[in-house]
């Protein structure tokens, strides 16, 4: 499609100039200065859809793109993650199309959301990524994988499973009330869907939360009220039962480390155990005493262990 | 017991005495200069069993003691895991009673196989270890901590798998077959036992047998014929089926990490993952296209995997 491969469109932001250096391994970019809290958002444009994404760190190898949970936003990731990874390799986050800060609609599709991601990373003049992917995001690294798998380096896939399966066509129970209560202040439904309620889970998620917080100048909005019923209608069809449901992890070739916590109650754990035994080339880490956002508990271990992976010799 | 506590006996070996130098650390002793391939055997006796053991690397922090799978000699260790570790942290091989270069008779229970290496590793005036037990040896590995909490610091099982359970009481089909079966070389058993029948795990298999056979001289001997019967009993025994069978593994509060491979046709896959979800503080890794010696299929990856977790801050 002529839209995936327009030519990046860099837009009124000064920093976004940064990006058009060319890359240079070794060499000390302006990039590299950029972290998670200071990274502008910048924009471009693919399929229609205005696309918000922040690049940052270090401009060397292959960039490692994040794909965002169920209403989540740019400003959702944990800066000790993004900003980790970034000491060694390209990061970019990017709004997918509808959410925050990018135009367009909420497809009710996983696959749908996986070509306007593949458009997007496209347009960036990208050749080759590693895929990031936590929870529905997850869902979405899987099908970008399959649509373009030259395109996908190495695939890791956090808190997340597998089309069918019990709480994937609709939230488990769990969910279900965690997503109905309210919260004061309202970033505190987090603590519960990411974390335990061991004492310590939840000192783990108030210092994550204090981290995602962080973030003032150039923060992204929140979604708007469209984003959660279009997302839960893709994650109903995604999750629909149908036979041999996991047969379609076998076409992803791509070395994939699946990684989550002992006890995910929004996406049961035994599915990350699922996607390991499904994926031909596929290691699987479970972290303890950790719920569905293990990577924000344990911020450095994850990050150690992904780029362990990532820096891997051979396929 | 008092056999427990006594004074170590260090035997006629020249280089025994390299044991006997104060712990300094940081200091280079004699006893970093020693390898896998050139350790010597010593011996310490405890109630009445003359145990053979080997122990070498750097000597600071905890020491590692390995603890073997069915019918296995210090020998069976692969040179670049010991080795791998023996960089950081001492390493301690040792024949369990029976086994080899040691006196004694194989129990007929793991309990039993347990109260021995405590009372091997207490004989050595150690008051805390950190313990490594792969196949059969994770299950004493589990006896162990359950009797002597306050020895075990920190837990790595290894192909291994919980009381009970289906292939735990008798072999699985597969061992049973593989069991079976001659192999001309003898050791080419192995290859089925711990990799899976892919070019790149068979591969590996071959390289792995040609490290264990690299240590020629002050070699064990293989094990003799009333130790498989022995070791069988006592497997069948820890696997007969139980109520509750997988409760007493909340009694494990020390860290503890599991690895196996992704397809362990030997203890089933499917038991790590019940291991780490009942033991309260497991970090769980499968490695992909790997059978019941995945850690010998990826020795570095595995090395520097169980080093992370060794050595991570806290409790």
């Amino acid at each position: 499609m002529s839209e995936e491969n327009a030519i990046p469109v860099i837009e009124d932001q000064p920093e976004a100039a940064a990006i058009e250096i060319p890359h240079e391994a070794g060499r000390d970019l302006d990039m590299t200065t950029h972290t998670h809290q200071i990274a502008p958002t910048q924009f471009v444009d693919a399929k229609g859809i205005h696309f918000a994404y922040r690049r940052f760190g270090k401009a060397a190898g292959v960039p490692l793109v994040f794909n965002m949970h169920f209403t989540g936003t740019m400003d959702h990731w944990d800066p000790l993650v993004t900003d980790g990874f970034a000491k060694d390799r390209e990061v970019i986050l990017f709004d997918n199309a509808g959410i925050s800060s990018s135009s367009g609609e909420v497809p009710t599709s996983v696959e749908r959301m996986a070509a306007n991601a593949l458009a997007f990373i496209r347009a960036l003049g990208l050749s080759q990524v590693d895929v990031l992917g936590f929870s529905l995001g997850g869902l979405v690294a899987q099908e970008l994988t399959l649509a373009a798998p030259d395109l996908v380096r190495r695939l890791v896939l956090v808190g997340t499973g597998p089309r069918s399966g019990e709480s994937m066509a609709s939230l488990t129970p769990e969910p279900q009330k965690i997503f109905g209560a309210t919260y004061d202040p309202p970033d505190h439904l987090w603590l519960s869907v990411f974390f335990t309620p061991s004492e310590a889970s939840q000192a783990a998620g108030r210092a994550w939360l204090s981290r995602f917080r962080r973030r003032t100048e150039g923060r992204d909005p929140e979604v708007n009220e469209s984003v959660a019923p279009a997302q839960l209608e893709a994650l109903a069809r995604w999750g629909a039962p149908r036979a041999n449901p996991f047969d379609y992890l076998k076409a992803i070739h791509q070395p994939t480390i699946v990684i989550n916590g002992h006890n995910d109650v929004i996406v049961y754990t035994i599915y990350s155990y699922i996607l390991q035994q499904n994926i031909p080339n596929a290691q699987l880490i479970l972290y303890p005493d950790a719920n569905h956002g293990s990577q924000y508990q344990y911020p450095e271990r994850f990050v150690r262990h992904v780029s362990m992976f990532l820096s891997e010799e051979g396929a």
